[in-house]
């Protein structure tokens, strides 16, 4: 297959799943002259939309920047790809699920429990396809070299711990736990920022 | 038309509803303490949106590697391509339907059989649009070898008495339905990884 | 600025409008055993899905002919594009209208009358955007000669009092438009079938 | 990273945020014979849509026009297009905010000083996308001359001035806001059409 037509698909379904946070995000019922106060306690939908965002804009650069080192996708690459895509197209109902409940007591552990998950997944499926591609004999354009592929596992590595833990860290606080994917996105906006891979 | 235009709707269109099939999955309403109860409970909505999330990503496979045999797109293969989207777009609709009455008694049993006859009707636009592109005197870029042909006929042939047998059975098993469904999308997947046609 | 990308947009806007369509599909609430009534029931909205189906694939099929001819996007031509996208992007919502209607007594006339004229205003937008494009001095690869210039006026032409038509007619039969509006539609995908300009 | 693949990108989230304005747009409830009142009654649903649909059309536009200054898109610049994007996902909540809320009293300034706000971030964050791609030193394919430099400057400061404007109006007059909006979009409608840069 074409790769480019593989990116195409990917990037449709990755700017419909950005997108489509904003649906999730309800227009407040408020009585008269309530607006404000209203949009004030709606601050999760906002919090959880922003970071969200962040989140699959990152996913996007980094696929992006994967896809630049293939040179022809083979038929397991497609079904990889469509596995990290069924994860990342439940972001936006993670999303709207830690929202509603992440004031909810006990059901906000949960909430926050699932949203951290589907990174965990998310971020599983990424390696995976990762894994794949730069296999021995993989469809690499050209070999990576030892270092760099190193220094990768490791940053993915570093993803999945950390996701690992905000799944634990969701039952300590939810709110907390949301913070910490921001922190988490933000570190990876960062570290591309810096990063001398090339694109 | 050139076909790369084609394409490029056909994956805008594939994407989206590949996409919207989360929308469908709504946010569970739970009491204090009951969300994870509730999580479960939804289980068929998550079950049917994996299982129409791997249905739509093998057509999305399998339209791709039929367009890559064809040269030019004439007028009557656009409107082809237009019914089988027209059948496509119905999948998140009857997913949402299945997912909504698959424990309903006798209702189940008339969503299961609507989900099978969408799937049914998919694979005929799906075998009108090969057949049309690999017609004598067709849009083919090369003619394809009578073996593979032949081999394709059957496999789609399968296809449709797989579909058939899914609205029979839906009427015994509703649940087993959603997982015959689910087998023959594995089926399709490793068929793919497989097979040796080209691309 | 380069066509590609207008037409990218543009397929875009078409691609989820035609697949928003099937957001308007509701499932229905259905009693115990009732499912199947309450399928049938909804005929209005699996009607009026495929019919605007066909009018949205109708309209990409002519967009992409129309900017086969174009050799460069002006400024005016976006935005006598912009102003086509902004009368098929409300399709969705006036077929949801005409489908929640139309059984409906006086409302059903209502709803008939502003789902032709959505079709109406998409049908003068498409041909203030044919006119733009054709004008002498315009933007055409190569001029179109006054034959062909002739016939797709009065074939546009016949359209915009069809859809005329079809206002009037509400008035009198509002499931009556519908089928109207599949005839009318039916006659396009016909025509296409059979005309002879490139492509 | 390669140019095309951003554009792509940035253009399906446009084309999917235009559309999506359309999903807020409910179909009224109306009592027999009221769906004409009802339907007038809706009006702020189909002004704000239109005035959003310019907006976002023009936002598409100018992007298009930015990103033909530019020869290779660095890291940076994919974030802070991510930023723009950001706030351009989020019109179309403040867009049904203000349709929702344009008549109720107090709450209507709430509303309209969000949608202005929305406008204002959206604003600022294409005016840092500018700057940074149009700095020295940055991405241009070739520098721009210091008039062109200039002018633009100014045109941007001069829309940033008049969303701070609106925000403030907002207090006074919340249905003259949705007003100047839409005098603001079809004064850069007008530019667009008369201004003599590339494109």
């Amino acid at each position: 297959m074409e790769k480019s037509r593989l990116e195409a698909f990917s990037d449709g379904v990755l700017a419909i799943a950005i997108t489509l946070l904003i649906i999730e995000v309800r227009v407040p019922h408020a009585a008269q002259g309530e607006l404000w106060n209203e949009m004030l306690a709606s601050w999760p939908h906002f919090a959880a939309y922003a970071v969200s965002f962040v989140i699959i804009g990152i996913i996007w650069v980094n696929h992006h920047g994967l896809m630049l080192l293939v040179e022809r996708a083979d038929r397991p690459l497609l079904f990889f790809n469509l596995l990290l895509l069924m994860f990342i197209v439940v972001i936006p109902f993670s999303t709207a699920l830690l929202a509603d409940y992440i004031r909810a007591g006990d059901n906000a552990e949960i909430a926050a429990a699932f949203y951290s998950l589907t990174m965990l997944c998310t971020a599983l499926a990424f390696q995976a396809l990762w894994r794949w591609i730069t296999r021995a004999g993989g469809a690499l354009r050209s070999p990576l070299d030892p270092a760099t592929k190193r220094a990768t596992m490791v940053r993915f590595g570093a993803g999945v711990v950390a996701y690992l833990g905000t799944v634990a860290f969701s039952f300590v606080s939810p709110i907390g736990t949301l913070g910490a994917h921001l922190l988490i996105a933000l570190y990876y906006v960062f570290d591309q920022l810096t990063v001398r891979t090339p694109a």
